[in-house]
């Protein structure tokens, strides 16, 4: 290519990942519902479940994800047995799609079905929504004992419905005050999203009151906002993903719009390349810090559509602010501190309102240029829980991570085979 | 003195040293009620006004305190104009006594009288009490408009009752969890107590419905829990009240246990010295972060029972932690991790419970030694609120200070004349 169509690739790309990053800096996400998925996620159908990351088959599927996915039709009813759920999933009676191919995002294995309650977030700038179902620590990571039925069945018949209630009763709750002031208090709003879990449950706890909420729902339900720690994390995840979908399909930007993980594999979606996913085989968990004696040896592999967090400049790209985290994940202040810097070296810019007190309040570094991470080998650190190998097991522990190369290598081949070389 | 005696006496101060450190660190807070002051305060009576730091005549009170204290009139009704307010304390028909004299604390000016409910920390380890007025940012800086008086009788009437039916109902709410959970999230617990304001809300939400606290008070008390950023000050200042004050008298011991500041002079008790107060003049406030066009040829003299918070390990010992607050009082985070490490070299140990992530979970430094802080010339750093120099102002900004180090030659040179030369 000459060196003048070098130039104006150059430019054109410049231009489009400043458009990309003026949306997702201006996204306006607020919490508008809580509903069943059913009810507010498009196309999901019966019999369907919708999980983490990139599409997967149900015979590459790995444990937990394809524990939960059996949780899910415990759940639903669909399955009586742990094996039968096994056999419809096997046969295809229960079929399984994306979670971001539905406006959609989920924990871990993200397992999401329609009667299963989903926050809704709003980004009032666009006018879109995106979904997310609770966090918690059974059926996300595999577990699909009679226990962890009872979380979602809880969720389901009385949480779920009262916090719709308080959320309508307030008229919406703006997010991005939460998430700014939540960063001003040593959350990275992934692993770690305890202090807006903290501000989400006093915003509602007015709601809850004002709704009329009865008093055998009214005391439970305020104690499961005040002492649920992960109350936030669907919360930002939805957030996330609303703000992130406005910033697809900007033509010629390098930008990644999604980072995902279905446990078998690691994908990535890029503004400029529409709705492909570049993916590579998602990381065996090592490294980590274990739970209730569990070891590396137990450990399963690199899941869930929480790097939507990462996505949009969170989670662990702001690990500078949350050094409380480590406890959760091993590593010292000072690699926090580092993790956070690099990040900036292969983002497009910081953002304005979302700011990172240990770094002098400097801006989350917003908008991974896929050019910059291949050019500089720096991969995006990411937080994560840790999933026990095989199904049927509660959450096992919590890791940094780095996704393999791969998916951003394979993602500018395509990028350059669409464009050309810039 | 000999060798011999030397070592003697220099054994029995660290034994008595340890002592002080084990009851500091042993001490477990409880927030059992809010009342009236002159109901749970020993020793407050009519037509009397607990003020903070040591003991100050009328004539040298600086402005910030006078004002507080015509507020307090006004507000007691003993005055019906702030002149007559004036007036009368000049005369000494309304008495000003320390808040420390009565197992108490209150912020800047720390103005209390009977009906003004406080927080009641209960020390479980060791059975006494300690009581703290609310934090708010009119009186306790000077301030005695009627907006001033408004804001004390909605605490009176509204506020305070409610939450003391939530305590009641809660059977007390265990503040060491809440202590360590805050340190988790960047709170150092003075000038922020950003997140133990949020937990304590979240923890208070169900007993004000268990206790039937009617509607017309229930919401507006959800609100002013869920949204008071320092609705946690007045409590941990109870709190490390109740914690410093089974620390006192340990014979030997060069621990202070309680600094201390009323606007016109600084003061520390030591605990091998009994009630004695150690005093220098107060340091007139003047880098500092300041608010709507204020400057510092606006602002008041170092003053409050805050530093309360200091005394025992926490508050601007702890910014290394903290790094948000620097929006509040300057400074780098970089500084503010020095500032943390400087106060380990003169303490006496860590806590074993409150710890402090971006110093790698270190325990705070506890227990400030006379003896360090006099060798090093390290002074302690406190967080602090900045009142006008005038009566009549609301809160004018935040800063960080050293107080004089003469204070704490002076009871070195008690200590000497007491002991001898250790």
């Amino acid at each position: 290519m000459s060196k003048t169509a070098t130039d104006t690739l150059g430019q054109a790309i410049e231009a489009a990942n400043d458009e990309v990053f003026q949306r997702l800096v201006k996204g306006d996400p607020v919490l508008v519902d809580v509903a069943p998925a059913g009810e507010v996620i498009p196309g999901l159908e019966d019999r369907m479940i919708l999980h983490a990351g990139p599409p997967v088959e149900w015979d590459r599927t790995c444990g937990a994800l394809r524990g939960g996915a059996m949780c899910i039709a415990l759940f639903e009813g669909w399955a009586e047995t742990p094996a039968q759920a096994a056999d419809m999933l096997a046969k295809g009676a229960i079929k399984l799609e994306p979670n971001h191919h539905h406006q959609a995002v989920g924990p871990m294995a993200g397992v999401t079905s329609r009667s299963l309650p989903v926050y809704v977030v709003e980004n009032r700038a666009y006018g879109n929504r995106a979904a997310a179902r609770l966090a918690e620590w059974m059926s996300q990571f595999g577990d699909y004992s009679p226990e962890a039925v009872d979380v979602l069945r809880r969720w389901r018949d009385l949480f779920a419905p009262a916090i719709r209630e308080a959320i309508r009763s307030l008229g919406g709750v703006e997010l991005k005050p939460i998430i700014a002031k939540a960063l001003q208090m040593g959350d990275e709003l992934h692993n770690r999203p305890v202090a807006g879990s903290s501000v989400l449950g006093n915003a509602l706890a007015p709601g809850l009151i004002q709704a009329g909420v009865p008093m055998d729902k009214l005391v439970p339900t305020l104690y499961y906002l005040g002492r649920n720690e992960f109350l936030f994390l669907p919360v930002v995840m939805a957030s996330a993903k609303s703000v992130a979908d406005p910033a697809r399909d900007v033509e010629h930007s390098t930008v990644v719009t999604a980072m995902a993980r279905n446990g078998t594999e690691f994908g990535i979606r890029v503004s400029g390349l529409g709705d492909t996913w570049f993916t590579a085989p998602a990381v065996r968990l090592v490294n980590g810090v274990y739970l209730d004696g569990h070891t590396a040896e137990d450990a399963g592999t690199d899941m869930g559509d929480s790097t939507i967090t990462e996505t949009v400049g969170l989670g662990a790209f702001t690990l500078a602010g949350a050094p409380a985290i480590l406890s959760l994940t091993g590593g010292t202040p000072e690699e926090a501190l580092q993790y956070s810097r690099d990040m900036y070296q292969i983002t497009v810019g910081t953002h304005p309102d979302y700011r990172i007190p240990a770094l002098r309040f400097q801006g989350c570094p917003v908008g991974i240029d896929i050019r910059k991470v291949v050019e500089t080998g720096i991969v995006p650190i990411l937080d994560t829980a840790i999933s026990h190998k095989e199904p049927g097991h509660p959450t096992i522990g919590g890791t940094l991570v780095r996704p393999p190369i791969e998916a951003f290598e394979k993602a500018l081949a395509a990028f350059e085979g669409k464009y050309g070389i810039a």
